[in-house]
């Protein structure tokens, strides 16, 4: 059975995202598209490389009609999200790609978003949207909040391990490079291609990306206790991909046989054999995570090496696999798609 | 129902996106794989971005089974195709990527490839696959020989021209950027990231080319008469895509008429609307062709700007069409996968 | 002896090109440096790669004294560079990197950049920048007007082609494939990393590109007659560098010839073996120019291939070479920088 | 007065970066170019990007005379170098840019490299060519090591912090983020273009880069004991740059300030103002380096970012400072130029 789609904010790079995963999937149909600044501009001319789909003309969200719609997803700005979300009917499901409901605690939200939460029994109603570890509340919600794709990626290098306590919670640093397209397709200068192609750095150093929110609430949830670990995003010239590579303290063996344990049955989560690194092009363009473990020189230190691609598993390919379950749906229904390499 | 493939070359680009696109072909199913230096290890040693699939091992093609097999791509160089393709079963339906059999006169062969053709009677028997223009004898083929990537770009930019006598047949200029997976995963010094990127310049200069072969073979099949165009390719730092950018002397509307009533019923060739022009990256990873003309300032010139994924509908994809049709599947099967952007 | 160097419009690429460039001339200095949007701030804020030098502080045009300076380099943007130049004093020598003073036709102008020129006495009084070409002019000018980078590329191409009638003055073709800089530092969608890093694409279709004008003009006058070229620029997946594949009807060797005869005493402008093609990373970073030229298998039909770095030869480093011809030093000084390679 | 200059192994990026540095040098003229397997070609022809240049044609070393040489620049592969270099005349001063000279300890270098030293006492004579550590050393020198460039860039982030005990010499993490360059012209598949580009991924990793080697040397001397640091190497999608990130236990202000001293008086170091991050870009093409330092939000932790360009401060450049010292010059020499951005 085919479930009716409304994509809100469909002309970011996360929109096109959604609609590249649903023009080959077959239980999701695309009904209504929304893009404020673009209203009454077809999709193909805002994405031309999705001309080839029949798809609705993009609209206000005010003209949107939600009569027909199973489920909604939100692409839109932080903040935005809020406001649009506690409009919507309550039949309509919900999964949220902003960072507006990934914070359960208000008082967490004010301090990494700078504002108080306008729709804080939504907050409360909303299933973080970690699958694999998130699986049967989001079966059963009406909202699912996307997780920032940093914090995915370093919520599934050590998830398995802070709750079992095979590494010192203490002493965890993650060190992550990421492509630009997590920046989206915001005009910004540092975003051009003369100014990031040939050149790499960090940003939202010294503990101030709000993902940190995201992994001291996910953390400290696995481990039943307090975990703050540092965190160092990096930009690199590539558009699509997230490597993290974390350091922690702990026997790399037993690192490595607790996330084989962990995931030894999910579709999308694939362990290397000890010792072997992943690269982020290995993935690219697919929901696949690939995960390796390194043992260090130095007794008891491991370092763990994880890839995904921001825009689909991290992003996208996420939701959709969400969506999937809320709908009573084959969890990987339309996103079996292989990595696209070279 | 599910039919049996073998890929020959497997350890290649071509390979690799057969694989690929096989992943979620649902008439498609991979049984045997060689590589001939790599025989032994496993696809995913080769191509990590592949190790969510259950592969076959690799082997050496003598050590391969053909017995349940219905259909064999041969993704092997040049020449060795020759000597391979005339020791199988002639129970096996073939599609060859290599060049061995795109050209039909032994003479155009020896010309161009510098040597007799080993194989002259497969040569006789081989269909041209540029599937728009060659649908019933492929439906009907037991040997196909899928096109050059540069060439199936010129040829979708002109051979509705070049029949109707929509432009003059002696003033026609191909000018190509290419990407550099054309080239394949060869150990070459101009191959090299430090090398390639951040420069471009041109290639195969002074009508060298070898798909000229086929430019002069179609485009004079086409016209009836000796069509000789000059065409010019050259590397540009990106992975895949080709652009022609094509110049001819001709009535720009009349040209554009021309193109969208050949292809108005093509599920894989978009003609933009007038004075539009395509991108190479709107096409990435799929099987698709975007085609635009535009006026030129000087009366009675126009200009064809014509884009495909090199190693998708310029080979592995436009390989799985022609198996489609021999299979008697419909054509587009496994094939609408939307391109990755950005 | 010591020039005295202001710069105009300094938080531009060119205007940073500017600055690498006098960073290691031994006869000017940077006394003055102006950005509206970005006056009080320092270089070393706007371009932190310049931060080892020391350098005036930012300031509006208005704030600055010119009591002390030799020359004045304008990197403005159009139209406003009129309204600047004619404001400034007699005794100031100006190079304009703008295309304000390019074309000396006021009616030219006009038909190219949409708007009468408002400053037409100081047009008649500039100079051409094309050093090769207008050496003598340049020597005794106050007023250069620097070229543009694509005009600069195919003029090197052809004019002593078109000033001998070694080819058909009307059957030529440019097709230019141009890197992301020479569009500047703007926040435009299509400039992002993500949009374009690996795709590529035509702009400026259809004869509308304003270097036509340059073109027209310059062309006409070496050949005595209207010339009318037809030119299609395209943008590739790099920072710097252009090159341009000229297509005309004429003897290759007597291009080549005709080429390497004029060429013979330039220290900047490289002719390369008959038959040889240059790359645009050769040129990197530098003032040199590559020229090669190849016979096609048509009798009577050339192709020419020129490489130059559209922010050096092309804008910055030809405006050095001017202004060191305006001053009276050699006109090499400062100049000879060997490209950056790999 | 001018010096005459022979490069050994001219035909790798190391040789390209020394003839690029050179041709703007004042006081240095390369009079002898070896490449064993391109013997007898010209410079111009390895890189065309220095045709511009006078150079003398390829030799085998052994076709070359050393008579009038001042200096040697060997960039030869290790193990190569030591035979090499054994063979030449004692008046002739020696900068190696291969690893062989580089550990002091014959032991240790059996470690790293797998085999004993083929010249010990040789190795006992040469100087470790961290130019800001070993300046006086070197000024007398017959015989430099050029360090690795990984190694150049951890050693700017640490040394004055292990020296003066600033942080805990028992919990340091090197994260490096380096350009392809650095793994020279060699034809390794990882390298193509179309392997490493929109891609990133660790390499050496679990202790095993050989720089540790240098690491270990030169951290343990500045501090008078054992110290052994975490270090991780990553392939990014760049050709030159190298960014480390290194992760230290201790007061951010104190290690701000402690670099800000040591470094102040240096004319290629540079320590960003407190809180600021460097980039790749911002040095590739020069010799500078740019070091920042970032507080942690957990108590008692920093971060430092460290950036320089592989082949000019990281190796030729490294070697052109060292050959000033050694004839005497003004260590500066030929080493101003500014970075090239964009």
């Amino acid at each position: 059975m085919t479930h009716s789609v409304a994509i809100l904010g469909a002309s970011g790079y996360t929109g096109a995202e959604l609609v590249r995963l649903i023009a080959t999937h077959p239980g999701l149909d695309v009904r209504a598209l929304s893009a404020d600044r673009k209203a009454g501009m077809e999709m193909s001319e805002v994405f031309p490389h999705l001309r080839h789909l029949a798809l609705p003309t993009l609209r206000k969200i005010e003209d949107l009609s939600f009569d027909e719609i199973d489920i909604c997803f939100c692409a839109l700005p932080h903040a935005t999200s809020q406001a649009v979300i506690s409009q919507l009917p309550r039949n309509v499901k919900v999964v949220d790609l902003s960072a507006d409901f990934r914070l359960r605690d208000p008082a967490a939200y004010e301090t990494w978003y700078g504002k108080p939460h306008s729709a804080p029994e939504l907050q409360k109603e909303a299933v973080y949207g970690l699958t694999e570890f998130y699986r049967d509340e989001i079966r059963d919600a009406r909202l699912v909040a996307g997780t920032g794709c940093n914090a995915a990626t370093g919520l599934f290098s050590l998830i398995p391990l802070v709750s079992t306590g095979a590494i010192d919670l203490d002493d965890i640093i993650i060190d992550m490079k990421c492509g630009v397209s997590g920046a989206g397709r915001s005009l910004k200068e540092n975003l051009l291609h003369a100014e990031l192609s040939e050149g790499w750095y960090a940003y939202g150093v010294g503990g101030k990306h709000r993902h940190l929110g995201e992994f001291d609430q996910e953390f400290s949830k696995a481990a039943g206790r307090t975990v703050e670990v540092q965190f160092t995003p990096h930009l690199v010239p590539g558009n699509r991909g997230i490597l993290a590579t974390t350091y922690v303290r702990g026997e790399a063996r037993s690192v490595h046989e607790a996330l084989k344990a962990a995931y030894a049955d999910e579709p999308f989560l694939e362990v290397l054999p000890f010792g072997a690194v992943p690269q982020t092009k290995h993935v690219r363009g697919s929901n696949f995570v690939h995960i390796g473990v390194v043992e260090e020189r130095a007794a008891g230190r491991a370092t763990i090496y994880t890839v995904l691609d921001n825009l689909t598993k991290g992003s996208s390919g996420q939701a959709i696999q969400n969506a999937n379950l809320m709908l009573g749906q084959n969890e990987t229904t339309g996103l079996m798609l292989a990595p696209l390499y070279p």
